[in-house]
């Protein structure tokens, strides 16, 4: 735990600048001799904090070209209501999804368990990547029950969204019971939905949606790029 | 994102019993052929399921001994009020603390910003490891603003506690204002105060503290052994 490096330092700095929008996805970095005017460091420095951001998949080299921001760091609210597009939206991104797979099979132990279901139930799953501004920001797998919503992976497919999705069943409102938050690493496959390498850092959380009723509509796993997204919790947010 | 397999279901059911404490720290597992029989599987995905345990630290192979249980994964409350001790014996884990350093010395800008301090001026800084029923459970570094605690860090290494030493200062009171999570990589020195390898995921919070007026206190970093423990966010936790 030694104090901030010299490198972590300017890492952070780009980091925050890339996030500010200052630089923007495609944007060219300023070159290693330049950064290293600006931070009265030497070009090793720059070279090691550029590897950190590369290796987050905030920026990539190509060679002879220079470094281009790739993404754009992310501050994800974990409010209590669930709203990816409105949250990304409200951040200033755009916010776009990709739909994996969508099947209905028998729950196993937990799935049952979170969404109060008799064990061998049928539940719908939905496994598919959330993008921002174009760069995968997480993978997500949502368990519901399928017995209480039967054609919901054809609204799914449809609307593109859970909260759509789900008001045609008549729940127009969800909240998050519970959270539990992680960290793991990369598998290789998550490795390769999430444009990072296997074993990068990975935000997992676990959820448990309810209606109002108190009645669980929806358990999801989410994975994050750890490195690209930032969890933010405030008191306010949970009560929104 | 493949479904989860066999032995991912077997790990889960084995941590969730050393959770639960039907196994506690120091005892001996079932041998891998009573866990073959228990679960219905082969070997090689029992010996699956226990490296999974080994690599987050939970369990402990000993050469021809067998395999024992090393520590209990922590489920971590992030509610508003930030209170180490008072969290894990809720849980009923014993808590303790080891003191790695404390030192004043001045801000640098994101402490001085997250402490709403002008540049330069004096923080005290504390930075030690956070156990539960004796394993490390978190690296922490806590930044204080220094001219409106002077004797900040007697008082924290005579009562151990920031609770007790803020008291002191006529705060008897501060909450979250805010906390980011992340998912990082754990770096040799991390690995070597959580007793986990290099590279293994770490699950970090950075968090602002406010006394009643809306001043901060304390901006704080910690890094918890992310296979080792779960922060869990629910709706009630941040007004409790």
């Amino acid at each position: 735990m030694a104090r901030t490096s010299l490198w972590t330092a300017i890492a952070n700095t780009l980091r925050d600048e890339i996030g500010a929008g200052h630089y923007r996805p495609g944007d060219k970095l300023p070159t290693e001799a330049e950064l290293s005017r600006r931070f009265g460091v030497n070009r090793h420095t720059v070279r090691r904090a550029l590897a950190d951001l590369a290796e987050a998949g905030l920026v990539q080299a190509r060679r002879g070209a220079g470094v281009f921001v790739a993404a754009r760091p992310t501050d994800y609210p974990l409010g209590r209501r669930v709203r990816f597009h409105q949250n990304l939206k409200a951040a200033g991104q755009s916010p776009d999804k990709t739909i994996l797979s969508t099947e209905t099979r028998m729950a196993d132990t937990r799935e049952a368990e979170a969404l109060a279901l008799p064990e061998g139930a049928a539940v719908h799953v939905y496994e598919g990547i959330s993008l921002a501004d174009g760069a995968a920001l997480a993978l997500f797998r949502s368990v519901f029950p399928a017995e209480r919503f039967p054609g919901l992976p054809a609204a799914l497919t449809e609307t593109r969204s859970v909260t759509a999705a789900l008001a045609r069943f008549g729940v127009t409102d969800y909240t998050r019971a519970s959270t539990r938050l992680t960290a793991k690493l990369a598998t290789p496959t998550q490795a390769l939905h999430l444009s990072c390498r296997e074993g990068a850092p990975i935000l997992r959380t676990v959820s448990i949606n309810i209606d109002p009723d108190g009645r669980p509509v929806e358990y999801g796993h989410t994975w994050f790029a750890g490195d690209r997204v930032s969890l933010v919790v405030t008191p306010d947010a949970p009560g929104s």
